[in-house]
């Protein structure tokens, strides 16, 4: 079998059965065996410090499971897999649509492959819990890296709360860097505060932007702009290059207003073609750049241990805000509340004290 | 007794009277009395809502306090202000050290008084809880202000959180728009997250910046320029003003570059010199104009009531962490997990599922 049937397969693993095993005929019965009895935890991890693709999937099947059972699982397979993670470089995307995410990514996937990189593709989407889509379901728009073997595209998590789903990539993250995966690209559509946690989980971050009248209010959102480690203008071919350069001007101009990054990194603007696979290899060179600054002044490590830091208080803020608000009495006291400060009845504060009163007697 | 004699004394007002009564000797023992016997609730309530300064000064006091008797009448007087405030405009101004934030807020207040308005001036500053200074403690700087009869100046409430020190000077605005304050200038250093506190009681954000070479980098954190309604670059007289006019058009390219704000209204940049009085009549232009657009729009209610829930729940969420990190035993395991999550051994969401649990058994 070809590594491209392997990949193709491993896309459909849900099913629990890859195609290399169902084109070797000798071997259905034991199939039809393992599909009863799911592969063993030691199984799961063996194969993916192997870097299989098939166990990884699996594995990335249990973090999104809704059964206590395969989150415990899920859990043991973490825990083996964490002293083999983090040698990764995690790279957040973002741009409005339109902006030629999916054909950037196919782009520099490409470009990463060639040069013999292992290369993950993951997605924060927290629309696609709502409209049961996902901004990487949609893979015709990244037909060469489907077919990579050295690429593994993975759609976004679903989930009810942004938390849930970060908590889901964050792990994943864990697992594709313990199979071996040399650069992790998170991509996100910026619904409400996707930019921001895609942010928080990723080493460098690139804005994706369309140059030309009006596009600079795309309607990105405010803050995006300085989280930005690099932003790339899209689409410079045709009659689009000298807008483009002209666009590269200015955000170069304004990002030099802006104070100094803690990374003392200074954001750089460069200009591409996705399409015509044009720009693509600067943006890999900005990447390796600033990997390089900031490891040798120790922002990297640092960036990280914050990350890790930011993750823990915000589990535990998350759930203490859900404990507190999940109860209906306070439901329904937090709305009179709200009136109340409206019609300047109470004020906030004393709207706060009386709530949390409350639940002192829940 | 002149006016200003009268808030003079109001400035004083910690001793709990006013040189007005001790000028008036025939009261002396009844002052006498009253050093003992507090005024009452409802007396303090009529004089705030008569305009006094005296009664506002001591009820602001209130709030400040640590006693717990003091903070139920202050909660009693805030109650009965609340139906006369919310009247006022809000305007929030920040900039580093050296910008010449008093000499502004000086021109700025003068210039408003002159037009027969009432100004309060008020100040969060993080800061003076650890230097037990305070930002407008130096009223040297603000003297024109200071003998103003229709200027109420009142340095930054001490507090051990910023969550505190926010929670007194929202409580403060609402004493002085029931005093018949017409608009309330609160200052802001710019020390850890202040300028997000202090954007998160205003109506208008200012943002001022010096021009010249390196002075755009003048370590005024990232995200600020984003959250500023204006930008007013001071100091721009004798050799300054042609690099202030040069930093007012780089900025103005700069804010263009963003994504249209909520309130639909486009930030401005101006120029400026406090010290010779020049361009500050502009920027009370500029507010106006922006308080005509947004109450057109219906923006600055809806801002008001997106603030206030905003403080209800930050309110809520900062005593359910409070709560939850208080205890020692969190305390320890917390740091514990830390090092953990640092050498691989856990991510930081089972740290959290940890100390959750932990939180359960104490």
């Amino acid at each position: 079998m070809s590594k491209t049937t392997q990949h193709k397969s491993a896309l459909k693993e849900n099913k629990g059965v890859s195609s290399q095993e169902i084109t070797n005929k000798a071997s259905i019965s034991k199939i039809q065996k393992k599909r009863k009895a799911q592969p063993s935890t030691d199984d799961l991890v063996a194969g993916i410090l192997n870097g299989e693709i098939t166990p990884l999937s699996r594995a990335i099947t249990l973090i999104e499971s809704k059964s206590g059972k395969h989150l415990e699982q899920a859990n043991t397979i973490i825990n083996q897999c964490l002293p083999h993670a983090n040698a990764s470089i995690r790279v957040g995307i973002t741009g409005v649509p339109g902006v030629g995410k999916s054909t950037f990514i196919e782009a520099f996937g490409k470009h990463l492959t060639a040069l013999g990189k292992k290369v993950a593709i993951l997605a924060v989407d927290p629309s696609s819990s709502i409209s049961k889509g996902s901004i990487l379901g949609d893979k015709t728009r990244m037909e060469d890296l489907v077919k990579d073997p050295n690429a593994f595209i993975r759609p976004s998590a679903s989930g009810t709360s942004l938390g849930g789903v970060a908590r889901k990539t964050r792990e994943t993250i864990i697992l594709c860097e313990a199979a071996g995966f040399d650069i992790i690209i998170i991509e996100t559509v910026g619904v409400g505060q996707s930019e921001t946690t895609v942010h928080s989980m990723v080493d460098f971050f690139l804005l994706l932007k369309l140059a030309g009248a009006g596009d600079e209010l795309q309607g990105i959102k405010r803050g995006i702009i300085e989280m930005a480690d690099a932003i790339a203008i899209n689409k410079a071919d045709g009659d689009n290059i000298k807008r483009a350069k002209l666009a590269q001007v200015e955000f170069n101009k304004a990002l030099h207003l802006y104070p100094e990054k803690e990374s003392h990194w200074q954001p750089k603007v460069t200009v591409c073609s996705a399409l015509n696979r044009k720009g693509v290899s600067e943006t890999w060179d900005l990447i390796k750049d600033y990997i390089k600054l900031t490891k040798d002044n120790s922002y990297f490590n640092h960036n990280r241990n914050e990350q890790n830091k930011f993750w823990l208080l915000q589990t535990i803020e998350e759930h203490l805000k859900n404990d507190f608000f999940k109860h209906s009495k306070i439901k329904i006291e937090l709305d009179k509340q709200l009136v109340l400060i409206e019609r300047n009845k109470t004020t906030p504060f004393a709207a706060a004290d009386y709530l949390l009163g409350l639940k002192n007697k829940l």
